[in-house]
């Protein structure tokens, strides 16, 4: 049986970065699309718990060459299967709702993603594309985010989609331990050059800083605007920021226990039994 | 100087476990609230990007006595500094704007909860509370989380003010490593009996399966309700779940950096440079 392979995202059901995905994990799999429908970038692990959702089903052959009629390779009833859904929720929520519902089994792998921009060190936190993937990890499913780095909503990703593939090749081959997952980020080859390979690192330390733009409104009263620079405070050889800017894909593997098993004899000495 | 202390939660600015621990806070040193405007359960890390943030300056004594009239310890202008603010944005919305713009100097400490309900396991997930723990771990500032085993609104918290009162006291003493936050779960009295004291632990294994209900509206079409059952897999005598079943208050110690350091050496091994 093919492997069957969700995807989902954080910038929206209707960006490039989830249709170049598509188009490479079609060529491994079965392939359901859930996504969310508006961008829901910043929603880290959150999930709708004050209203339902709705799912809206859409042609997958229309959806796909929407964004990708001149790249997109021709795709025929017996060579693929894809399912394609919009979903009113977070992206935890489309990957709950979609492992649950939508897929007719449960997925072998699950891919978030390409998101437009950087989801490295401290960034993880905030990541819709990342809340989704820890999420399917912690249901028990391989899965993998990738982030390209570039805002761009035209972003060009053609520079990323032989690594993209190689890697979701690999990790079909030799799945991940449970409880882990992987965060993929992509240099920019008009900043760095040509992609030099892939490193794999651990989360650079880094945090934004001056973070809110104060600003006054017509009738006098405050508002805060988010805004901020990224400051990374340590960016050693190995660290995802490193690799990244020296031109590499940086794969860091991440967790989904939390626990700093590190810090646990020192706090059972301030709190004994 | 008194300690600084700036506290959160994702119940909103108008939970009665918020309250409760502000006035175990102000015990300790001079303390800045600033709690969402309405309820944010599962609002995880989320951070609001698309609309500016507002902030209502709210009447402190007024505040503090309209949940606790009977139990609030007289605060004189001499001996306390309390001021409070609600937000329309979300935990970790808070626990950023609070330290750049609302507190006279970086915090000591942040304290987010207490919360109504648990954030044991898994759950830290898609917790609010957390969240803002974690973002301020990020931000350098010791943080920790506190939540009751009770959703109820009007939940007793009694029991829990002298296990609070302790543990701020020990972390203000003994702060904790740079990039690691405490999560405090606190076992029901009423389902447990007294509490019998604390355990440090690490998260258990578990996940939320059976997770949606599928309704159809007036007009036919569906829609789905978050719902689903708690699944613990693996709670073995040193996890959060066993600690809280056997009547202890559970201490998780978390960190903010989620590499997964253990997989490192198999993938490069997948992936060589």
């Amino acid at each position: 049986m093919r492997p069957l392979i969700l995807i989902t995202n954080d910038d929206g059901i209707v960006a490039k970065g989830l249709h170049t995905l598509c188009i490479e994990a079609v060529k491994f799999g079965d392939v359901v699309v859930m996504a969310p429908e508006t961008n829901s970038s910043g929603k880290s692990h959150s999930l709708t718990t004050d209203r339902p959702l709705r799912v809206r089903t859409i042609n997958s052959n229309q959806w796909l060459f929407s964004h990708h009629s001149s790249t997109c390779p021709p795709l025929t009833d017996n060579d693929h299967s894809l399912s394609v859904y919009a979903c009113e929720g977070t992206p935890v929520d489309c990957v709950k709702l979609a492992v649950e519902h939508f897929c007719p089994r449960q997925p072998d792998m699950v891919l978030s993603g390409i998101n437009h921009g950087s989801n490295s060190s401290i960034n993880i936190l905030y990541s819709g594309t990342m809340g989704a993937v820890v999420e399917a990890s912690a249901l028990g499913i391989n899965s993998i985010g990738f982030s390209l780095l570039n805002h761009n909503p035209e972003a060009d990703f053609s520079s990323t989609t032989p690594y993209i593939h190689k890697i979701i090749e690999t990790i079909l081959l030799h799945p991940l331990p449970l409880g882990t997952s992987l965060n993929v980020n992509i240099p920019r080859t008009d900043k760095t050059g040509p992609i030099k390979g892939i490193h794999i690192c651990h989360q650079a330390k880094a945090k934004w800083v001056d973070s809110y733009q104060e600003r006054t409104d017509p009738q006098g009263r405050p508002y805060w605007w988010l805004t901020g620079k990224f400051l990374c405070e340590d960016a050693p050889e190995a660290s995802d920021e490193y690799a990244l800017s020296a031109g590499y894909i940086s794969i860091v593997p991440i967790q989904s226990d939390f626990t700093d098993y590190s810090a646990i004899n020192s706090l059972k000495q301030l709190f004994p039994i």
